[in-house]
């Protein structure tokens, strides 16, 4: 029965063990709303799970089990990636972003979890000093906890507050003291769907440029801004990108949502020519190998699980190939998520909710696969409750390093009627019992 | 031609910047090999490869395959790993070495080198002070190399003079300070292929009960002491294990070579429940979580790939169940390697070399993966290069540790009669061209 009372619910957080819900992990929150499923004895509606809401992509799967069927089982794969997979995405990279990263600069990886903890891994020691992180916030909580697994010192910052011109000066403020090694941030962004403006970008670019920062550019979602058409390979408009305005750049391309291919745990580390042949004195000595791309891959990759399932190296390579060719329309595949994002966010402001990243400067952000929602001046934790009571489940923002009160909605599990449909009507009833 | 010549030989390893051939990696050495191949104009032999050398199994291949058709790529795996797989490792385990790891207590890897990375992450925080990993010599040198990049100690001896009885000693001398967190070794060994005893595990599992010290035991070429039937599931003789000797035990069983299946990068992590149970003060702080298993899967795995790929999770628990039903005959396949060792070993022997490692306490070495020669009373590097000059590559001894002199044949890749014939007529150009 909803609602679920408030001791019920904090009986069951408490037997969770979750200390605190705005710090919880996605995996406990998902166990929370699994438990008050089963206490309530219906269906909740999960706006919680990153999980891709369609199915995977057949020109990987085909060349997966096709690849299986030649033998590539038996053979360990090149830990720099197979040669059809880093042309593809040197192709990839360039019809779509308009950027020249040549084939073996492109590295696969077990997802760009993998990818950004393993860059993470080398940006430390590059150089003796530059010893921390300049994270983006909100964004995703996983890459802070890599950063904090490594020992890494961690600035961050909400870039609600910094959007435009301002922007210059909180990098320059953060930036100056020459202690960052690297920064990262996902565009389109987890949890806001907020985008740098081309002029944003240009800020990023040429604040790293000079104070010697990588940017780790995390395009998990890449293409997924939907007020442009960037569906079109090798046409304008192309993706922006901070590596249009530096060269300390390295892209992090991952299957897992534009291809829908999650579960094989699959992507490309990107990086700029300039990246990959840069000697640093430290890493010659440590790895005895000549610059940073070659230690990343026969050093700290070799180290991590000696490279990348082969199958799922070809099932990459065909995607990425078969967009390239303009066979496989990924942009216009996930615009799905726009359509679902759209009637959701009507939904919620029918009912007294507001977004609450709403802007990218002066434009409407675009319809995703993430955004922010809060309700009158509810605090996050409260939301978040409530929520759950009312069977929504959903992660607050703190837990994204938000300093703004709100919840963080997925739409892209809301695929059916049914689902809508019960969406609707638990949130006409949460609005109900909370008119103030 | 060969032999190549001296001035040729230096100036290939000139031109790739290898310092010094017997700390060169494994990578190095084989682009060197395919070097003086060009350069010869004729074929090595490529002894110095770990690729399996038999075809990848039919049951992995066919539920990957039937997996993807069903969906799975679409989904992010469970960390934990697939119900299936927890319980087919559990059964495997049980049935081979007869010990009772609980399903939860089994884990997914991408191949054993995650699981020992991440492991020694995790072994490197569990008590403070306890900083160091006794790695026992010769070994595999991935896992020195992982816990230099972790930053961790690593105190080491070398096995060939402390066998039996002795190495009790050797233990404590090592153990006694305190600053041991864990200890790896490979059984059978790489590079010697060397088993410890009964009465070596059992003095191995006494030492890390008293001194809290955990035992990675690599399980990598598991079955494969083919002086006894380890064939049988269910059945005694049983693989011999650290674990009957004690509680504080990790086994790494990869699927690389018992099951040919490199390619695919796919193993799992078998915790005893004591292990996966035991709370420490330290990581509940850093984690937030209980015990040291749930740290492993959901703090460490989580943040170095968010898991193992969804299909070869579905392939290694096909295997393993088959294997357990014993319609897999996993010993008895990988036998062929104790064919081939047995014929590459006599040639040697006929041409002057002798075996470096050759004994298990009072009993030879079984055939195997892996074997060490010497010849004469030629150092270890002089070695490797007049083998490289009469075309046959393989890895000297000091780059796994080993302070005994000779080099590391990989049997594996030596398959067809022209290949044994081919060694057979270099081995003894060898012998002639060196009777000193």
């Amino acid at each position: 029965m909803l609602p679920i009372t408030e001791d019920k619910l904090n009986s069951v957080i408490d037997a969770l063990e979750i200390t605190d819900l705005t710090t919880a992990t996605i995996r406990q929150i998902c166990a929370l709303s699994a438990e008050l499923e089963r206490a309530a004895g219906e269906k909740y509606v999960h706006l919680e799970l990153g999980n891709p809401g369609l199915p995977a992509e057949k020109e990987g799967l085909e060349a997966e089990c096709e690849a299986l069927k030649r033998g590539v089982a038996s053979c360990y794969p090149d830990i720099a990636g197979i040669p059809s997979l880093k042309k593809a995405g040197s192709d990839f990279v360039k019809a779509f972003i308009d950027l020249d990263v040549p084939p073996y600069c492109i590295v696969p990886t077990v997802g760009s979890m993998q990818g950004s903890y393993t860059l993470l891994t080398l940006l430390k020691m590059r150089v003796p000093g530059k010893d921390t992180v300049l994270v983006f916030n909100p964004g995703f909580p996983a890459q802070r906890q890599q950063a904090k697994m490594l020992g890494m010192n961690v600035v961050s910052f909400d870039i609600y507050y910094s959007r435009g011109e301002k922007l210059r000066e909180k990098l320059e403020e953060i930036l100056a003291a020459g202690r960052v090694t690297c920064m990262i941030y996902s565009n389109p962004n987890n949890p806001t769907w907020s985008n740098f403006t081309q002029e944003e970008l240009k800020i990023i670019g040429e604040a790293a440029t000079k104070h010697d920062v990588i940017v780790l550019e995390d395009l998990a979602y890449m293409g997924m801004d939907f007020r442009r058409d960037y569906s079109q390979p090798y046409k304008s408009p192309f993706i922006p990108s901070v590596g249009k305005y530096t060269e300390n750049y390295i892209l992090l391309i991952s299957a897992s949502k534009i291809f829908s291919y999650a579960g094989q745990r699959i992507g490309i580390v990107c990086m700029s020519p300039e990246v990959f042949n840069k000697r640093y004195d430290h890493l010659e000595k440590f790895f005895e190998m000549p610059n940073f791309g070659e230690c990343y891959i026969y050093g700290v990759l070799y180290t991590a699980s000696s490279g990348t399932a082969h199958s799922a190296q070809y099932a990459m390579a065909a995607m990425l190939e078969s967009a390239v060719e303009g066979k496989l329309p990924f942009v216009k595949e996930t615009g799905e998520y726009a359509r679902r994002s759209a009637l959701i966010k009507d939904m919620l402001k029918k009912n007294g909710f507001h977004i609450v990243y709403e802007k990218d400067c002066d434009e409407d952000i675009s319809e995703g696969f993430f955004f922010t929602a809060g309700y009158k001046n509810y605090g996050s934790e409260h939301l978040q409750r409530e929520l759950l009571r009312h069977g929504i489940s959903t992660i607050s923002l703190p837990c994204t390093g938000s300093t703004r009160d709100g919840v963080r909605i997925c739409v892209s599990t809301v695929s059916d009627q049914s689902t809508f449909d019960r969406l609707a009507s638990r949130l006409k009833e949460f609005s109900d019992a909370h008119p103030e």
